[in-house]
């Protein structure tokens, strides 16, 4: 990684760590797991799990909970700090703001941006980007390139669209939002009316609407209403890959993993967690704060506060027992035919 | 939703209708749900399920089944006709018209249409759209910004390919097909020589063939052949990131619900139906009207006319019956150790 | 297909074959299975389980394993050769370079190459492809239609990038490598700090490598580590829409098949294998040569070697087991309750 910090600078974004230990250069010039550091390297201690490779790791400053108990080795510096997570956080806008490189130019000349669009300060399309009829961009939006926003969109500030990102007529993003490359919001919904036989097409007149500092995940795919909205909470990050159908509504502050497929007109409460490729069928209620297992089907509703996992899903710890019986039933049907005889 | 209907137009649309109750406003300007319609709004009881929500609607106009018992409040009307949700369709396409916006250019200046490609009369090409050698492009097919149709592709009349479709060479559409956003259609399918230890690419010669009347949902990818043809059947309806193997071929209309998966080679007959991410093995056949319920697991040839779910798939009454005892399983196995003793 | 090869050029191309029988016309113009092949086309006899269609195959060639027993019909050629799949492949590359048509133009005069990219010798960009800042593309590698190679990539000599690939910032690919259309290399990884309730993101910093010899299938998705690097090993084989966690490490030669989800920081060693739709826990270690069969949870360390099924995974033979059991369960239950009586 390219970059450089001193250890007076890094000390100054960290206000409250205390300095065990001296190394020899100014600077340091990379960041990386404890294992993996090498000399000049930054480290940290972000999951307790790996608290025993501290005393190994080669890092010249490594970031430490303050009641971590140790000393550094000769060049190397142990930073003590409340919330190492957070410093970390810090200390990676930093490197970030140090890695990208600013848009050379705001609209690049091979993008198109029809002259009804309003894009306002700071919006930057990058090449080959296409801005339709009416669109509405709030300050510094970044939209990469080959993104397409169609007829009568409206974008929030601080969005960032990532290469490739599809963002079709009359949908809405929040202040904030991040749509990595590939995202689709707005394709049309899945329903069909069957007439003597076949499958009619139900027209799909509603929007997506994404509220703000949402996250969407590579390739994921949000489906416009019937009529309406399909809504996604703020505060809501979702993985890539993830299948949310029409009318679906998500509240604020969920998670959802990658490769979930959420069916049309169900609705999640705030704070819902969703474990990698779960399934919801339609038309359902999942209450606020429910957790819902990797892989788990669901096709009934779920209280507030459930923790589900399986498919039926069933409460997790039964859900648990269950698949430890099921180990056993080899030997249950061996006693059992033991002792009442084979039918 | 930016459109108006008068009460006179909405009657022409649907002229079996009988009308009851009166409006003061000539327009009609907006289409909701009966719990979301405002005044001046039109909803519709498509499900019976949402009966008791029609008393209390505040939509001006409510769509209802010609044995809808009650009355209207004042300023209201009740719209009785023989099949709402056809009413509703006839409907929605005149107020999809009314929202789209008739492309200014059929081929936008920024396109890339080969010299000896063949683009029939009221084909439109978007913006950043590349269409290659010797393609050729029937009557009024709108190919979407950022398209990719490949060297001696062929597309029937009517069909719409939105943003980011890549459509690979010499693959061939019908009639009055859709491609959502990010559709790939093409791509090279997943077989592997292994030659003392190391895979090597078996080459892909074949295509795709999608037949008319089929839709496909976002970022969907369908792997062309081996040899020969991938063939989608007319009147099949697959939903979003659906992947579809080499060699497959699917019936007519068939649904395939978003996130299933088909491996090579495998074979449904007209009229399936396949629940979300469900997935299939390589090399089986799927009878005429087979049901498969979401997630399920198929790794065997499945009867016409069969219901399947689970993995291992099973008929699904059995399967639920099976899982209704495994939630007895705990309670059995107290029993059993209770009466004939822990070993 | 749209290609010719006479009997001569044939036996060039699988020198060790042995021709039994005699046809009219000197060229062969298709390629098909046994059961399609018309008068004219090559057919083969790739899997043993196809034996009984040669006979009655019209095919004017056939590949056959030197140890079939059977005779040609009139007009018919048997062709023996000792590995007909791989006769079979030289054969295919044969028509594949006749099929294919080199591209025009090497840059093709829509796209944008910045100026500091540096091309080698036998690059080809095609329309409305995007190359960043400070860019190095070695030998006769093909970037497709409306591609986005991030400032700072590096791909190696003789790579195909299929049209709308992103491969974003700094990410790497080795020599040899293909990306199926849509692929996203270097989305952000999927990790958010929870703080007073809310999720912020973590910055993801690091970069993905792809090693030599990698195929990666349509739409599939890798996200960047969030230090130091996500990394696919030399000759993997990863189907359509897959998804890969940050920090994955995948080894070399396995083979991974669509719509499989990998999560954050889980480690694959050599030669695994993973069937369609299975999931992944973040932080695992998958040992050398391991299978996992298609749909499975795998939520814990996999030894190698290990063939595991279902979710929760179990050893393979083992699930098989269970499966059956459970279909006696309601059986089990009936004489249970016969026998010991209703609770």
């Amino acid at each position: 990684m390219d970059f450089k910090i001193s250890l007076d600078r890094l000390c100054e974004l960290l206000p409250d760590s205390q300095v065990e230990g001296s190394i020899l250069s100014k600077d340091l010039e990379g960041i990386a797991s404890l294992e993996r550091a090498r000399h000049g390297d930054i480290s940290f201690l972000g999951n307790l799990k790996y608290k025993n490779l501290v005393q190994s790791s080669k890092a010249s400053l490594i970031l430490l909970p303050e009641d971590y108990i140790g000393s550094p080795k000769e060049g190397q510096i142990y930073l003590r700090i409340k919330d190492p997570s957070k410093g970390l956080a810090s200390l990676c806008s930093y490197i970030e703001d140090q890695l990208s490189i600013a848009p050379e130019i705001a609209i690049h000349p091979t993008a198109f941006v029809h002259k009804s669009a309003k894009l306002a300060h700071g919006v930057s399309v990058g090449a080959f980007g296409f801005i339709g009829r009416n669109v509405q961009i709030d300050e510094n939006v970044s939209v990469g390139t080959h993104c397409h926003v169609g007829d009568n969109c409206l974008i929030g500030s601080d969005c960032i669209l990532y290469p490739g990102v599809k963002l079709l007529s009359r949908c809405q993003l929040g202040k904030n939002t991040i749509l990595n490359a590939g995202v689709v919001i707005g394709s049309e919904g899945y329903g069909f009316d069957q007439v003597n036989g076949t499958h009619h097409k139900i027209p799909h007149l509603g929007i997506v609407v994404v509220e703000d500092n949402v996250e969407i995940g590579a390739n994921t795919c949000i489906d416009r209403a019937r009529f309406e909205e399909t809504r996604i909470g703020s505060g809501t990050k979702i993985d890539n890959l993830v299948q949310i159908g029409h009318n679906v509504r998500i509240g604020k502050g969920c998670l959802i993993v990658a490769q979930v497929g959420i069916s049309g007109s169900t609705q999640f409460e705030d704070g819902v967690v969703v474990g990698g490729q779960a399934g919801f069928a339609g038309h359902l209620k999942i209450g606020k704060g429910a957790k819902i297992a990797g892989q788990a089907g669901i096709t009934k509703d779920v209280e507030a506060g459930a923790f589900l996992k399986g498919n039926p899903a069933l409460p997790f710890h039964l859900s648990q027992r269950i698949s430890i019986l099921q180990k056993k039933l080899p030997e249950l049907f061996n006693r059992f035919e033991g002792i009442l005889g084979k039918e």
